[in-house]
């Protein structure tokens, strides 16, 4: 199997993409091929020890920018993006991983891959760590405006996704709103609310925004504006308390020392955020394979996405999907 | 002056609010009074040293439940809450404290008081800490589905909050949405954008998930649904950081000691959450004086809304919001 990585996207492209998909080749059934500009992917690599035949160099000589508005991305013909999306239609990859502009990566591909049949929307799931296991929120972001059809299918992509990927059986789904009484929320909940009632999902009702990280549910759907403010604002507050901790431990001995003790336990509440993190955010719907990296991505963060995009291609999840779909369908 | 206290509102009603209204009695120069059954009332009253000239009882033999629709809940002519809501009309209060139902207060009091000329719609702030001191967050459930002058209007009122209750000279305002650039966000906000944009208000542009901790403005604007889920996702994650971080610490003997130190820490940051909780939420548009306080009040959060109650009538918030609104007006 092969993997497209886009080589320039990420904040510390190419040299995360780089030691990621190096590492991924170690420890994976896996040939990546990195996605950019070949001289500069060419000398960068002249610096790592690996194997030339597991890893490949595609060349593609454009750039998308992070803050590149869409629209104009994806005129960029030969682009990193475009060319890992091309690798795929053409076989010469199975997936994809990008850390770059996720606005220019969903149009990009929308234009290439299309959805999957019977799919209106792609979505971004989310993987947030929760006191039992991990929860996908879905979407984090690919569609702010949303009809309630929509958060429908999030649902059945995302109880796919869970079932598949993390291995849960019979997914539990909430719907992300404001009170845990079915008249609670919006109109978009309130209609949503019937459609995944009436749907044979296990659907478990309304989740509040207290019930996110308690693991009461294995999927939650919401709109991708939603969505996406509760992702940042949950990412910005471990950093936040840890200030706020630190300014409290700063002002005495006692507390300096206990601050010292606290690392330890403060770094594996670190990595089990980071575990949920560094896994990747699918594209679900899309007609093809895409995990989608933080644009902060590590090395390591990027090895995870490529498993992941070579466990999404050997579980057939977009299969699974359009299975999903096709028996539920509700347009 | 004296504060109606809805009596009957808190999940530990009537002791908190009883609790609350001695210590501000003690502390304010305020009077109270106590509203819901007289018999309940006077008997838990019995119980504590309080100067009867300050703490006065009002009866209100109806009680409004936490579930209980707010359709159903405005028909009860002499709930707790609307007798507080009377008590405001009738000028034998100058403003009241609920810690009930707060769609059932919303709506007695827009049947009773209405809105202040001009408003759309009545909105709830809530005050979240941030590393520099905090942030007024409006609109966090009164109002599920926006319009984008709403939104113009929920900035307007919060800035004259955090001018003349916040003490801020002039508050910075941002839109919530899911990106910095004004392009980023749904319908609602991209209309709201220009509207704040064009205003007079002291407009910073666009604010991410992650920006809401951090200070960069004193009142960030959204919809009352987003504004919901943030406020419960906050609420929610104080409490599952310290699950997880205990059950990292009873691994082992070195961090179990970690832990013991911590807790300090821990209940210094708590504190600072706590603040800001305590102040209660002003429900600002409405034509009257009402702090919400959380439902799981402590007799100190009541007894600091009182006082919250107090500096909203003192520095006459609602003829600055009607000045705010009338000379900025834009429907």
């Amino acid at each position: 199997m092969i993997i497209a990585v886009d080589a320039m996207g990420g904040d510390k492209a190419p040299i995360s993409e780089i030691e990621g998909a190096i590492a991924a080749t170690k420890s994976l059934d896996v040939k990546v091929a990195l996605v950019g500009p070949e001289s500069v992917l060419k000398q960068a690599l002249s610096k790592y020890k690996y194997n030339p035949e597991k890893i490949l160099i595609e060349s593609a000589p454009e750039i998308v920018g992070m803050r590149e508005a869409p629209s104009l991305a994806i005129r960029k013909r030969s682009s990193s993006i475009a060319v890992c999306g091309d690798m795929f239609s053409e076989g010469k990859a199975q997936g994809m991983v990008s850390a770059g502009n996720t606005g220019a990566v969903m149009a990009t591909l929308l234009v290439k891959w299309r959805t999957i049949k019977g799919v209106a929307r792609p979505a971004i799931g989310s993987l947030l760590p929760t006191t039992s296991g991990v929860v996908l929120l879905i979407d984090v972001g690919a569609n702010v405006d949303c009809k309630p059809n929509y958060l429908l299918q999030f649902a059945q992509m995302g109880k796919v996704y869970s079932q598949h990927i993390i291995g849960i059986e019979n997914p539990k789904v909430g719907l992300l709103s404001i009170g845990e009484e079915e008249s609670k929320g919006n109109e978009l909940t309130g209609e949503a609310f019937d459609l995944l009632k009436n749907s044979k999902l296990n659907f478990f009702g309304n989740v509040e925004g207290k019930d996110i990280l308690t693991g009461v549910v294995d999927v939650i759907v919401c709109d991708g504006f939603v969505g996406n403010v509760v992702l940042k604002f949950g990412e910005s507050i471990g950093a936040v308390l840890i200030k706020w901790l630190r300014m409290e431990f700063e002002k005495g001995i006692f507390t300096r020392l206990a601050g010292a003790f606290m690392k330890r336990g403060f770094m594996k509440i670190k990595k089990k955020i980071d575990y949920a993190e560094t896994g990747g955010a699918p594209l679900l719907g899309i007609n093809g394979v895409c995990i989608i990296s933080h644009g902060k991505s590590t090395s390591k963060a990027i090895m995870n996405a490529i498993r992941v995009a070579t466990e999404f291609v050997n579980h057939k999840v977009n299969e699974h999907i359009l299975e999903e779909i096709t028996n539920n369908h509700t347009m």
